[in-house]
């Protein structure tokens, strides 16, 4: 039987944000890749596999997934945290991908077998205003992408004023968030999109936690007559909890959960039917044994998965959500993630595009490899320091949420 | 891609109450056993495989366990019944056995992998008085048995009188079932335990759905000071919904479940967490596709798996509920089930019971097989038919629910 | 006392999908038919009935059908599933008719009387496009059908699109099901009918189970302002906890249960009053004796009848139904069913239809008899096998719950 | 106005499981420290605040508490991680021992000022046996403690088996875990205590979360009898959700949170009034800032706080407690923490215990300093790696959650 004989983490990309760990086993040329990536905290990620949970690993079992799984979940007593769980995430993608190399059997087989040719997933669009950003869903549903997510100038999608009045000893410069003008600005872009594309193409819109949650239900409620195929991201985490009004108010189907680490933030939110999609990235949420998990208890409540990718996310993670796509009955939809050549070198194996689905190439495993040499001359600078997930704040210079 | 060439069922055991499907696959010597035994309605299941369900599959590939699943799960329209979920589990049990055989693994290194190193189960002891009972039980303990089912008299464990009055056109000579005799007899067969056994063993006892509501919530309340490891089958699967008054009135630990075919059985009373164990058969729950998610659901919330065997059961169907204990972390106990040394043989790889442990063999798939020369010798008799589950009455001739 | 003699069944139809159970008594010419009737699993039900319940009823009084049926109830332990519900339906069903021939009574009348002249009903028009439909919802009306089903496109009622984009490898070249264009089309479709037809006329709509539970309840909303009698079978059985969010969202009435055969799938729904109808068949739910206890369970919170009918199902099991209506208060609409002359003359007794009216010809019992020799000519070709309820797919290949 | 100008760690004691943040400010001599100590994963807390969180700080005002907290909190994108939220924890203390010093004020009285003279404490007493127990608790009593906790045998409390019957192929040789044992030795200890020492002395006992949990609800109900000042941990974090089934069952105080790091762990306990103290560390909430409106949401419902200490705990986070418990309206009880002289030595300033009561020094902000010289001498061994925070299993090698 396999052992663990070596954890060890491959720091890549640009600037060391993606994180991948590497599991060597006993036997001759068998190991495993994982993705414990993290934009903000990749060097506190890494510490945590090389320094804390690597070591304990030493001499354990491959085989034993769901025991290793439980045993380093609770190994720091305290637990789902975003590092440990990125750690863990990492650590589990890596033990199915040995699983599935021992069984010659893509992870997908052993999760189940395939319950879909291929995986439908969610484009990006974009746009500084209403033509921009029509032009660029236009060009997508010419690719043939199912979904098109929709956002204005950026990130945030909107709400931000250049001329919001500010105190006198005003804390910044940068232009303001403003609740109500996201209000008014989300719902007059999805009048013009229907009116320009009618109700055929399936859009959404990701709202990124800035809302305050009364000004959330009332977006989420101006939005129903555009049926979106979901809104994304409408509440803070901490705020999840208005979901309960908001679903008194509308039918807009709501996906909310790359940021849950924790249980007690997703479990009452799918077993009261309060979401419509869960979001959880596949590595913060501790890997494919809990994800599988997460996909279980939609079926039973009728929500559906959508897990995170996006753009700081790695070829890798973007493999095990496909696995559980592959193979989950309550999966709905993918979110999309784009890598330049140069990066998907350094991954052969990676899941392919095309026309808005993504296809495994059926290897055994995740089917994805790391060309260690090729992903060293990706690291280009610096490993990512001091960086603010979002520093967005409304005029009087209070803090927005991301 | 091996797909499905035929699948057929073997009917043994002295009256042919066992059913053991065989899916066979169109590569050399690869196929796969499950379990659809039926003790009332075997003839009906074999209708049912060989007939409707059997045709369908004919050219499927066998890798899409879970595609296959939701497709035959809804093929009838109707659904979630015990004949069709017996025919689907018998199937499904054959699927994963045949994914174990090509990835040379069993099948709960396919689930997870090992999340213990054997199975503890619990033991059915007897006896017609408390002597003869605590004997029964003294012998249990001193093989090691973990846990031990307490009965007094045989399956529905007391409350049947001799003596009772009944009306001068009584309906049946047979001792009549009485429901307040039933909460005298336990409590004092626990109290007689208790002052003998003191507190260490762990005991059990099944009410066999026997009792009238209340009835059976002032059961649960006076069994409280004895401790029971759990009460099992304490109301009829009809009347399921007063666990929520038991729960307010006592903390005696509750298993129920091996009648439970339906989703609206178990979701709600393991999401309100008013049970603690669940105890589906895995055939009837519609094999290791479905139970697996059960005891996924079972995990979020706390409550423990205990999957039934017992009299009526095969070594195919017992294989299948070890691998799901030996890797669902959700696990508590399982139910054990003896067999006779001619039964075992003809079927080659059967788990084995140590001191009250079941081992698996470690082979791939379920790890078991049917000799199918020994399997056609054990069977005796005539089909059996017309066999009622329970026939026990009241004094004035009603009709006990089992 | 009469006793029961024998129990047998007729299949019938062209391809033997109707069953008729005949149970015939040990008086001379007292007999009386049931209807197990099952499209997908004929055999199946057969095999129950003259396999295992039929043998078991041999020397029973008829006259105790509540005890006969308790006791079939749980004579296989399991119980609550379409096959054996169906089964004991129609064993139900035969022993009210002979009860009624006994007392000289239409079963209506034992059951307390005839509470209406003649029983409504809704009938089902379906057109390739909206031209179409309206044409054919003309005709009932102008026939005087009080309600009117409104089916885009046949059975699913819309929602598949031909040019949907499927994945390279897709699993299928059927059109695909979509469940954002069935939340455009049907809309549409009731906008255009009630500009045509305006308010005066009753319509339904049949989804059949198709939609993710969160597209159901949007299309439950948006379809408010159109005023249905009733939206049938909005949500999948496994997801009917989601009337909730419904009932919050919208009052367009709901009618459901066409697919229920355990308790736990209409008492909550009906003690909620989450639904407005509730439509089990009358067989599937286990006979007249079930089904007469849930429109007393309806009575009491003010939830009406619609047992259900439609193509697969026979003239008996439409008899019995038609008994329920003519004696229930708390009957609401009688769904139609059509059938050939050739059929209806192997029936005699059978029920009339005449301007959107069901009649009784006032006989005893059930009133309709089964002309054996004629049964056998309608019955053309070989029992149907390997029938799938639906086999519905989405874009990517997906299973669409029937 | 201050700003921050270095942010850096001190790890010490014997294997630098304690991390003591310190911030300096650009003013001369003004600088804070504060506790992010973590026993399992050190390194990586040190990486988080090292790498990350304090490069982001350089330049900020010290004086802006809140909005560094809150811009802190979000800095990653993914929040409330223990590993997170001690970083940041640390970071808040400093703050608030700089703004202190800067008010000349002791920190509690920058929180509204003292509501007590000093801070009453519960004593840690433990013994291999009853007898040893007692003579621990009597001593404890001797000092004055107010409130003793009761453990039996070390850390988990009783329940280990020497004699478990474990299976052939036993994957430890350690005692194992017994919930069943530990649900008769608990009871049997406290009716040993309380008739030793009457009802006079209050006493506690902590679970350390190892108890299935419907076990631990009904260790909760058998020990109402015994009247303890709390019971502490006695379900999973995963868990906590059964509080609601203990509340009904029985009166016995619940205490409940050093796991907590997530707002949906406390949120609905406190505001749902399922516990009666919370139990935070106050470095693993994130810090005063959020431990202060803890104590708040708190006063609220009338639950009370008794902040986590106990042995891995520094005395810098002791302090950061003192001051919440001085000043706040809500505290009920603190727990203690014992120091080696040596250790004590290295912080200067802090805390004093004198007959289970706790006295700050009145010194503005924390109050307590650290002597680096003397911590680095505490540090006397390789940095700890590869420690499990509990390794406990049961017979059959499960995993016990602590």
């Amino acid at each position: 039987m396999a052992k663990i004989k070596e954890v060890r983490c491959i720091r890549t990309r640009t600037n060391g944000t993606w994180v991948i760990v590497k599991i060597i086993t006993d036997q001759p040329g068998l190991y495993g890749i994982g993705s414990a990536s993290e934009h903000y905290h990749a060097a506190t990620v890494v510490t945590a596999i090389e320094e804390s949970l690597g070591p304990m690993l030493i001499g354990r079992e491959v085989s034993r997934i769901e025991d290793i799984w439980q045993s380093l979940f609770t190994s720091g007593y305290w637990r789902a945290g975003s590092i440990l769980n990125a750690a863990l995430g990492g650590i589990d993608m890596a033990l199915w991908d040995i699983k599935g190399k021992e069984a010659g059997m893509p992870v997908y087989d052993l999760l189940g077998g395939a319950s879909r040719a291929a995986v439908p997933c969610y484009a990006h669009a974009g746009g500084q205003d209403h033509e921009a950003l029509v032009d660029d869903i236009q060009r997508y549903i010419d690719e043939g992408w199912p979904v098109i997510r929709c956002q204005l100038g950026g990130y945030g999608g909107g709400g931000f004023l250049d001329d919001a009045i500010k105190p006198k000893n005003a804390w910044s410069d940068a232009a303001a968030f403003d609740d109500e003008a996201y209000l008014e600005a989300i719902p007059a872009m999805f009048d013009f999109l229907r009116k320009r594309l009618g109700f055929g193409p399936k859009l959404t819109h990701d709202v990124h936690e800035h809302l305050r949650p009364q000004v959330a239900v009332a977006l989420a409620k101006r939005l129903e007559d555009y049926r979106l195929y979901f809104l994304e991201d409408v509440l803070a985490p901490e705020q999840i909890d208005w979901f309960r009004l908001m679903r008194q108010q509308c039918t807009t189907p709501q996906a909310m959960g790359e940021l849950f680490v924790n249980v007690h933030e997703y479990l009452p939110l799918i077993s009261e039917r309060l979401i419509d999609f869960v979001r959880v990235r596949v590595s913060k949420g501790g890997g494919i044994t809990p994800c599988r998990k997460i996909a279980t208890l939609c079926e039973f409540y009728g929500v559906n998965t959508a897990w995170q990718e996006g753009g700081d996310n790695d070829p890798v993670n973007q493999a095990a959500a496909m696995h559980l796509d592959m193979s989950s009955y309550s999966f709905g939809i993918q979110e999309e993630n784009h890598f330049s050549d140069e990066e998907l070198e350094a991954f052969p194996g990676h899941a392919t595009m095309d026309g808005g689905y993504m296809y495994s190439n059926g290897q055994p495993g995740l089917g994805i490899d790391i060309d260690e040499e090729k992903a060293a001359k990706l690291l280009k600078a610096e490993p990512l320091k001091a960086y603010f997930a979002a520093a967005d704040r409304r005029a009087d210079g209070s803090i927005v949420r991301p």
